[in-house]
């Protein structure tokens, strides 16, 4: 029979950290604190495995589970000498999920499981205080009847505000013993009426309950959104913890506290966390009460009452805990503790979430203390989190002239860094609803929940008055790696109202704001953003690199980087300034210069049309030699801009008819302009109306019926070329035809493309070195792979459009379906975000294989979107891809993405701590 | 060094009829003829690979070549005693194409090559005939400048008619010898002019010359046209045929004809043909002069000037030869030959082109005269010609009434067999035009030639008041499988005017009229067209079977291909009466039951809107509730139609907003039954706008996100077939999930699909034997298949879609560059005719074999339109499917397709003679 179940307790436990697929993130992790000594409360963990049993069996819990628990329940009342639903002093413990990836606030958590009305009195005997027996007893009924009953959590808050209103109470602190035992009858009242059964008495029945509850919880649609978010698979399961309770609400000599070993938004080497004393469990990271420091430092010195200062016994094993951590785990730990009179438990131990600017600075101080090295560093930093150092930023002058205009309206914890400027929306809901109008939402709120998902997703930064670093905006916001301030307590907000209040300013939804992730500061009105540190090195040259330690560090990762990896990173970019900025963050070229983005500008699109509208050859051709001097200027800047590096260019690629007017108005000038009749050209563009467009007249299909717009391209691309050549620039431009799904496609308008190049040569005696290949972006030229790459000098994968094929999938519409197909786990990830390995990859690994079996050494790349996505990107190196081109922007992402893809390769699974 | 041309002379050839590919049709056969010691004139042929290597290298002869023409000439003087441009008698040769399938009108021929100004002396004194020489030469310059110059016929025409009135001639033959020297001399000074150099003089240059423009002719408009048509491959390449001349036109004792050795229209086994006596080359195929029959037998006895009658010797020569021929090759052949001065010459054989009705009865008759095997049969039939005797004919009563009534306007030769009616056309070009807009055409021309060819395929009959059975138009027209009728001599058709003139009656283009080309009757106005015989005894049961003979070899046929076909054909039917139709002709089952068609009726739009204009769920099963009892009935009429077969029901495929009105009248109409306002309806229609619906919310991505439609469908279908069952018919329905890319898309809607056919089940207590399974359309589908065929009961290829997405082509769009890109042979084929094997086919394959590594055994079919075409079914049959579905009409072709594809695989290119 497996092993379902899997125990710790006293220094020794069944599992270790090593096990996180068996027990969860969180269950491996004790057991491995339980090893090292470090106190932890005893318990034990069931596996995953059950989990997914009992999903498979339709609900059933896993023959042989029943007996583990059992086992298990009774080496725990050995371990701790109590027993469970004993009525002199119960076993009491808490159930906990625990999956291998962590989800904040996803699961669901029970506390004080095991009470009832005999066990409450025997926790009242043996702790001495009654009515703290009866206050848990009363938290359990809520928790317990919320999660595996069913029972809303505000049907028991109306009947503790009607108790506390009829005891004249302010606080539930007033409530007496005798009260709150009242209040339980009630409460079981309450469950029975609700629930239509009565709760549970048998401690054991509730335990079968609560686990079965949190595998449920597994499959709640906050946790499905968020693995869906982070696209984390739906069949691993969550394992259970039980584990016996300790009590941090046992009165002044107690506390509960959630920390990280280090900052986790400036990655600043202090001890950073908060706590609540006389408090239980989830009380700080929910974000009801504004928790204290746990370090004199972390508060800058200023803020008093921290843990250091009022426990100073318990904050020193703390430290020397945190301590021994960080050297056991080599990294930043996110911890979750409680003191029980006095005593320390660790409850929990992970990984902790950082931003990519701490990420970086977390890596690089443990590397130079010796505990990591190079690799480990590189793995550290996660590539999408490198686009937080290229964020945006406020203008310190901006910033300077809001504060003396009083436009500071508050200032919180800076949870999230990055600047971010936008209109105000007080409910996930408006934030969905406006982003997807196209505005740029900061989402408001007093503190956020899982509910908020959907809005922090929507919003370009989050901003809330209560809660602190550890709380679930400042946590969700930075996984997200979006700006937030959190804890801003000086702001008033008012949802229902719509309506937000600080410093004697009112702000309606719609108001403009502005926060700084960085500082905390919340300013009225939208400041303009501006570049980041590293882009203010790099790009604008407008900052010194010595001066900048962030840059040194930034350079150094990019520079281990590019010597890790071996797919090269261009980028895709249309304009010198493009070409220039993703040169300056590390593009070793472009694999995607787009022609039609030239085609649209103001002063060509007037000769663009001209050419469309031609009735024969010879006017189309007078129109298109008005292109070719422009064109030819296009190709010189961008030549200049990546002088020595390759160049690819796209042929027209776009349908004509993108190119024409939509509106009768706009025809009507069109034809005055053209001197034609107006109805000409409508009836012109109603030809060109194509029924399925991203399958019709486009790409290489245009080049062989119109080939004088493709012979006018390459002339412009060839004597800018030899221009630039003249001047001293190394120019490797590579000719590339859309859209090929036949091998006489290709030959017939590489044969033309060659000539004109030929031809070119000659006149201009420059001899410029040039390749003619092909864009794979149609199922079929994977499929004749061979015969193509016996022809075309390169092959470069156009994955956006061999999507949209492959899947049958239009991009313009598969927002309709999507969302649903995302939700029901039809699709793990949107294909068009990171590429599907099974279909679209399977066709990108036979284009390359076969494509190379056409041409040995044959160049191979891919320019669609994915090339900045780094599972992609993974993907990419895996098959043997030469390079990936992306955005300018995601150029630093794919970089590093490359540089973790050969680790991986070379891996073997070693920490790569030094 | 390559051997480059064959000789073949006095009973001894070097090549023979194997060896098309190298000396095409032609040549091979007349290297054939000689060594059966038939009389041919001497000569050699120049090989296809000549030709190819003469284009590989841009219009250079292929090295070599000099030297063996010259060789192969000196042997022809030889074998003739004469020498090529002789001043005393000279060699003189023709000059012939010939491709290795026959082409006919395609390819241009020179005929008495080798004259000059003295050899044309040594002609009419070895003749003694010096008007004969000179007419020959007149002839000879006229046709060279024309095809080697470039000179239009016409200049030359002119010339002649100017002479013919100086001199008062009423014909060409009234012209005295020094007439036509003193034209000679005009004609070569005409070619100075227009083509800017002297006729070449120099009998080897003339040569020279016309090898390269018969080389040059291959690549012709008229003959990549005739090549797109028929899918024969560009790079073939044709042959030359060098041949010694032979005159038919030196007296009365001369003649020239073209025979078949049995009817081609018909099958009857009777020598029939045509001659002109004292009449060189092409004069009979050309249609000028209407020919006399050849037998008497073939002109029923009552048209004097026989052959037979005229010279009897030569005719039983040339019966004698016939007997050979036919005996040697085991077909009808197709001959040409010449008389001189009472000697008998072979020009030509080859096999004939026939229709489909003559093909039958001739595979039949010789079967039964035991000279080929069943085997044979089966390979004689071309599948696509079955059409022909399922095409429609006359009702006898509408004729008798037509005839009754003076319409009967002439009666032609029956040259292609069915009856057509439509709107009268004069030229190919309008032809064209009224096609495009959907009219059903005749095609009337005086004659056709070879630029009438678009004409043609776009016409549904062709109809000519010129020319015999050979004629050009009848030959196309037969290879067509079109109805045709020509030399209806009592027609005068004027083209310039548009007018045509028959027995006092004037038409205009479109006019109505009706041909019978089983008769060669043209009548006037449209008559209604009817089943054909086969159609009668299957469809109609208005005739016995034994009273039809053409049935009984229909059947025996269709027997022998059913007994020798591994692939099943199924069909694609929506209706209880197309599923009867199909099942007459051979259906065994359907393969493709589209239920949107279902929805489009009359009595179902409105609630099928109603549906899709549903605001919600509930309202939406409203909606389908009132559509379900329909879609029941639907199903039970066609399972009851399919008693027995099975049934592949596709659910919904289409996207919803296919079936909404498009016009703002027709939405306010709609509102109004809708009782909504019309702004309501347009804005929902707008909402489901889609740039790509061909790859937007369709198929089971509707399954997915609407559940309850296909809920619906799903009870329609089990309750139909529980119904069906109750009364004694078998029901094997098949329940098929179009547009499936993903495991889950289809995992999820078959899930759903079964618990409704289990709830039928449990309610009705009938048990149906049910499948569900899946379309393979998508490109992803088949990169999946193996993890679709684990969970899919069958797989259908829908080969259109898969075309579409493969190739990134919408059938829509396709039409604005498809043309250019079968002109250019970047295809071969369009792509949605023929499966394309390369692309989709690997695609198929893949599908096919991985499919059943998921599932052994698994059940394969194809249902797109690709069903029904031969080369695509015998593709089919190579990859393994089960069975192919087709439209009704083409199941015999398909059946005969699978025989021949089952038989090409036993195949080793056996013969199949008895």
């Amino acid at each position: 029979m497996d092993k379902l179940v899997y125990f710790f307790a006293n220094g020794a436990a069944e599992g270790n950290a090593g096990m996180k697929d068996v027990l969860g993130g969180k269950g491996a992790n004790l057991a491995e604190m339980t090893n090292l000594g470090i106190p932890v409360p005893p318990g034990f963990t069931i596996s995953t495995r059950a989990c997914v049993r009992y999903f498979e069996a339709d609900g059933k819990m896993p023959e042989g589970l029943e007996e583990q628990v059992k086992r298990a329940l009774a080496g725990l009342e050995k371990a701790q000498g109590k027993r469970f639903g004993d009525e002199s002093d119960p076993l009491l413990v808490s159930v906990r999920s625990g999956a291998k990836f962590s989800m904040p606030g996803m699961m669901d958590t029970i506390l004080n499981l095991g009470l009832n009305d005999r066990a409450v009195e025997g926790l009242a005997r043996a702790g001495g205080d009654r009515r703290f027996a009866f206050d848990s007893y009363r938290r359990f009924i809520q928790m317990y009847a919320d999660v595996v009953l069913g029972v809303k959590k505000q049907e028991f808050e109306h009947l503790l505000v009607a108790m506390k209103r009829a005891r004249h109470a302010r606080h539930d602190t007033d409530l007496s013993a005798g009260d709150l035992e009242a209040l339980v009858r009630r409460y079981k009242e309450k469950v029975r009426k609700a629930a239509g059964r009565p709760f549970p008495e048998d401690p054991r029945e509730q335990l079968w309950g609560a686990i079965a509850a949190v595998f449920r919880s597994w499959m709640n649609e906050r946790a499905r959104i968020y693995r869906r978010q982070y696209a984390i698979p739906d069949d691993l399961g969550t394992a259970v913890n039980v584990q016996c309770m300790v009590f941090g609400n046992l009165g002044e000599d107690c506390a509960t506290g959630v920390a990280f070993t280090r900052n986790p938004a400036t990655g600043e080497n202090v001890f950073y966390g908060e706590y609540l004393p006389n408090a239980q469990g989830e009380d700080v990271v929910a974000g009801i009460r504004t928790p204290r420091p746990i370090s004199r430092a972390q508060a800058g010195g200023d803020a008093g009452g921290s843990l250091e200062e009022t426990m100073p016994r318990c904050f020193a094993q703390l430290l020397e805990i945190r301590g021994r951590l960080e050297a056991h785990y080599k990294d930043m730990q996110d911890i979750e503790f409680t003191i029980e009179r006095g005593r320390l438990y660790m409850l929990q131990t992970r990984t902790g979430k950082r931003t990519g600017l701490a990420a970086l600075h977390i890596a690089f101080d443990l590397h130079e203390a010796g505990v990591i090295d190079r690799k480990a560093v590189l793995q550290r930093v996660e590539p999408d989190m490198l686009v937080q150092l290229l964020a945006p930023i406020f203008d310190t002058r901006d910033k300077e002239r809001a504060r003396r205009e009083g436009r500071v309206l508050a200032k919180g914890l800076p949870a999230g860094p990055g600047a971010a400027s936008g209109v105000v929306a007080f409910s996930a809901k408006r934030a969905v609803e406006m982003a997807g109008k196209g505005a740029r939402v900061l989402l408001v709120r007093a503190e956020t929940s899982p509910e908020d998902l959907a809005g922090m997703v929507a919003a370009v930064g989050i901003l809330t008055s209560r809660g602190g670093m550890t709380s679930h905006a400042a946590v969700v916001a930075r996984g997200m790696g979006k700006p937030c301030v959190v804890g801003a307590e000086a702001l008033l907000v008012d949802p229902d109202a719509g309506r937000l209040r600080a410093a004697g300013k009112v702000l309606k939804e719609g108001d403009a704001l502005s926060i700084d992730g960085s500082t905390g500061e919340v300013i009225l009105g939208a400041l303009d953003t501006h570049p980041s540190e590293v882009q203010q090195v790099l790009v604008r040259r407008a900052l010194k690199a010595e001066r900048s330690p962030l840059y040194r560090r930034y350079a150094a990762l990019m520079e281990w980087a590019d010597a890790t990896r071996r797919l090269k990173i261009r980028t895709n970019a249309d304009t010198p300034h493009d070409a220039a900025v993703a040169r300056a963050f590390g593009a070793e070229g472009i694999g995607l210069c787009r022609t039609e983005h030239m085609f649209f500008a103001e002063d060509r699109i007037a000769a663009v049309r001209e050419m469309i509208l031609s009735e024969d050859v010879s006017q189309r051709r007078r129109a298109l030699s008005k292109l070719l001097p422009m064109q030819r200027r296009d190709f010189a800047g961008i030549f200049k801009a990546m002088d020595g590096l390759p160049v690819t260019i796209r042929l027209l690629d776009p349908p004509l008819h993108e190119f024409l007017p939509t509106q009768p108005e706009q025809f009507r000038k069109l034809a005055r302009e053209m001197r034609v009749p107006a109805r000409t050209l409508e009836e012109k563009a109603a030809q060109l109306h194509e029924a399925n467009p991203m399958l019709g007249h486009r790409g290489c299909r245009l080049g062989v019926t119109f080939p004088e717009i493709y012979d006018m391209q390459a002339r412009a691309i060839f004597e800018a070329a030899a221009q630039c050549v003249k001047k001293g620039i190394r120019v490797l431009p590579e000719v590339m035809i859309p859209l090929v799904g036949t091998v006489r496609e290709f030959t017939d308008i590489a044969a033309r493309t060659r000539a004109i190049a030929e031809e070119v040569h000659r006149r201009t005696r420059i001899a410029v070195p040039y390749l003619v290949g092909t864009m794979i972006e149609i199922p079929r030229a994977c499929l004749i792979a061979e015969a193509v790459g016996r022809e075309a000098e390169f092959f470069s994968f156009g994955t956006n459009d061999l999507t949209q094929m492959t899947y049958g999938y239009s991009r313009d519409d598969v927002g309709k379906f999507l969302g649903a197909y995302l939700e029901r786990r039809i699709l793990r990830r949107d294909p068009f975000q990171g590429i599907d390995e099974e279909g679209v990859g399977r066709l990108v690994r036979m284009g390359v294989e076969e494509g190379r079996r056409g041409r040995a050494g044959l160049k191979v790349g891919v320019c669609g979107e994915h090339g900045g996505d780094p599972e992609s990107v993974a993907f990419f190196h895996r098959v043997g891809l030469d390079y990936a081109s992306c955005s300018p922007y995601r150029v630093p992402v794919a970089r590093l993405a490359a540089a973790q893809a050969a680790l991986a390769e070379q891996g073997g699974g070693g920490s790569g701590t030094a």
